[in-house]
């Protein structure tokens, strides 16, 4: 059944309708949205990037790990810079295996001769067996899994990010390192975590918000950006999932009011990159979480940036039990792993292997 | 006994000469022209490039083809962007067990520092075990090749493209293509190809042209863009091979005169990039095969075209039965490993293997 | 305990206490200086070169290679650009089994989002397992190598040539090409070299010189351009080590003067990069080492040069026996192969199994 485009779109947008066509004997096939993953995906997963981070400190873990995607061979096409991203999914492929290669400048392919975008990502996807896909336009991911998944070579697409409103993958390496932070209490399930910043620009807050409803978080604190709360849809989503949005305009105030309540801090800087004529860069302290805040909160409480950080998380923080900026970096990398995987139905040897090994 | 260039030059572009010069033990060692290669090199390279393709399907065949140029290290020296053929390359590479790396930028390297262009080839390909270059002068690779040929480590070099002449392994690919289709038919030997657009400067026209001359081909039809018939030397060439050469004056015409005695359809585009003053990108509806011309055409038609297309071959012909472009672009990825592979000797053991796995 | 960057840079730069902070039982962890290695390190890692080299014809040995950083990644963050240097590092740490990945273009990371430097080293190195560094600012790798020291991943970093002062592993691959030319000649010790170009400004020339004070060298003759003599830092590292420094205006009269004297010339080039307003690329004949000259030395006189080369080395010269220039290319390849192995502590093993296949 071949659908347009405007067809698919709808439906992959579509929350009843878009497991049937994203997912495949129940792994996932495109990764273009954060909500396309259910609880217990979002489990699965975690529990995978946790027994390969395992497994890498093992001489036999790290040749099981690279036999997983053995031959593989991994497209990252990547219109929009960002290194960061690109290096955490690099190091995520050859962890599992496959061999990676980065193209970065679309100048230097056909667009230029005025070939389509559907027949420059089909030529490119004929020599790899996966895209990982960032681009500065919305729904670029979608439109090349649509392409693709009507052509006669229909390999699985990975979004590294679309435009503003999408990073599927920042959203689940922040829900795993939520998880992994939480596991000696409870997990996920009751926490209570402030987002601090442009909740409606910052894809990674965003997409964070999106996927807290895959669990029992009843109410959500956010400190926004004048101006820049959160979305409509957004709004929507939490509502549906029952969980009371809470908007505080300063994180100075918010944290001294919700203090020792809060179980986990995430942390954003202004996205000045999208703004024409911004100024120098930083965030006004109003959105800063100045080092003297920490005696508002608990020693356990997780601190998070997705990072590149300016001034609002400053350095003093990496002296705090609950600073996991790092490990969210190293995360990335985990869960990407993981998901890899569980595109090619590896998951169970994952485990199996992991419980053999002992690190289950 | 070491030639000056330019008697290196005349010897390689004559076609009693050159076999001597670039060719070692019946296998190519430097990949220069497309017309360097005898009907036998041709149904040695189809017959390897098929098994390997095949012998990908497999897990032992995998295995198999990546030992074979397995610690070889590739250098495509990209100097001209091409993504396409790059990637075709990279691919190839890979498939059977190097590793490549590309340079693409002359700039960062020290041609800016004053070097000359034989001290920076000669300084990278110390690096690497095989040379793939890619250049917009005509005569780079050839000058590479002979750079190389005099130092103490004589690597192999193939030419991906240099200027506007040669584009030897594109036109490997699609002889292959057009064996491959008429598999079932005779192979290319009586055949009738109707080659569409600029064939003076589209290498990939002009080198298929070239190579046709190695079967038994009787005719070339040719629509040719105003003022962009055959350049004299493939003239003589065909002129030589016994070819009758007909030339029509709109792609339309051609299908309503040569109809169902047409075997194959080879459309390319307009190089506008080559023009000064180009005005929209895209070709006059004379060029344009059209999806009603379909009517005319045998549904066993061999439909192709190199990419990337603008408008000349419209997206209806996926549905038709002889469309085969996309295959065309796999095709270069295999017909490159075969190439690789047949210039380290390594045909005759591709060929075995793949008897015993009962793929050849 | 955590120095302050200050405090480390001061340390690092002081021959007495040094050791300490950049090895690590006895192996480099942090190579930032040519001058950090001793007489019984040069002697390791020539003798480790020497064995890689061998190993490599051997399919053995080619199996044994790889296996010795396999699973290792290795991050060639490249800032100044450098095809040369950059693809000599990848070529080594692919003969000893890591993968590379090169990030040339800090743009498209972070930086311009108004990140520290340091948290995008640390972002960035969480992927990998090493880091090599190149970049025109003096101290960045210093700079690089405090930052992750202080980490929870302090992983190892190899400068690949910080600004205009130092170029560490070109000085370790002269210092292995002199030991390998007079190696029937009873090593370094004793030779006579002359040196020749921008001894203040040259990385390479500079860091040899350092190296040489760690043999038998009484005397150290220099040809500088006017007003590129050697810096005070040099002239006083050669008075403690009581080389004689030779200073000559023209290398013509040096070579007539010194004549069969001369164990090998070091020939460099103008850096007429780093000056502004610089005229026509070349130097003038008073720095050439015109082919005439050669009357004046010996047959078995070692001709060097660390590319790349504009005028000042003619062709001619390859017919010469001492000639070494594209063996100090490979060269490079071997003995950084050797550093990254001996960074891992595999020296041992190394010469252990050169020992066994013979090679040692």
């Amino acid at each position: 059944m071949l659908l347009t485009y405007d067809a698919f779109r709808e439906a992959v947008e579509d929350d009843d309708r878009r497991r049937s066509l994203l997912f495949e004997d129940d792994h996932p096939r495109y990764v273009l949205f954060a909500q396309q993953f259910s609880r217990v995906d979002l489990v699965r997963l975690s529990a995978s990037a946790t027994a390969i981070r395992r497994m890498d400190r093992h001489r036999d873990g790290v040749g099981f790990l690279r036999s997983i995607l053995s031959g593989k061979r991994v497209l990252n096409l990547f219109a929009q810079p960002s290194t960061r991203t690109n290096e955490s999914f690099v190091a995520a492929a050859e962890k599992v295996g496959a061999t990676v290669r980065v193209v970065s400048d679309l100048r230097t392919s056909s667009f230029a001769k005025g070939e389509t975008v559907e027949d420059s990502v089909r030529t490119l996807s004929s020599f790899y067996d996966l895209l990982v896909s960032r681009h500065p336009d919305d729904d670029f991911a979608t439109r090349a899994a649509w392409a693709l998944r009507r052509s006669r070579r229909p390999i699985p697409v990975v979004s590294a990010g679309s435009g503003k409103s999408e990073h599927p993958t920042q959203a689940l390496l922040d829900v795993y390192t939520l998880q992994y932070s939480f596991a000696e209490r409870g997990g996920l399930d009751g926490k209570r975590v402030l987002l601090v910043g442009d909740i409606g620009r910052n894809r990674a807050a965003r997409s964070l918000a999106l996927l807290l409803t895959r669990f029992e978080v009843r109410r959500l604190d956010v400190a926004c950006f004048p101006g820049h709360g959160p979305d409509p849809a957004l709004v929507q989503a939490l509502e549906r999932a029952r969980i009371e949005l809470v908007t505080h305009d300063s994180l100075p105030k918010a944290v001294q009011t919700l203090g020792k309540e809060l179980d986990a801090v995430y942390v954003t800087r202004l996205q000045q990159e999208w703004d024409t004529g911004a100024g120098k860069l930083g965030t006004s302290e109003d959105f800063v979480l100045a080092w003297d805040l920490r005696h508002h909160l608990r020693e356990d409480c997780v601190i998070m940036h997705p990072l590149p950080r300016v001034n609002e998380l400053p350095d003093e923080w990496e002296a705090h039990p609950g600073f996991v900026v790092w490990r969210q970096v190293r995360n990335g990398m985990w869960m990407r792993a993981a998901l890899l995987a569980d595109i090619h139905g590896a998951t169970d040897e994952i485990m199996a292997r992991a419980r053999r090994l002992g690190v289950a």
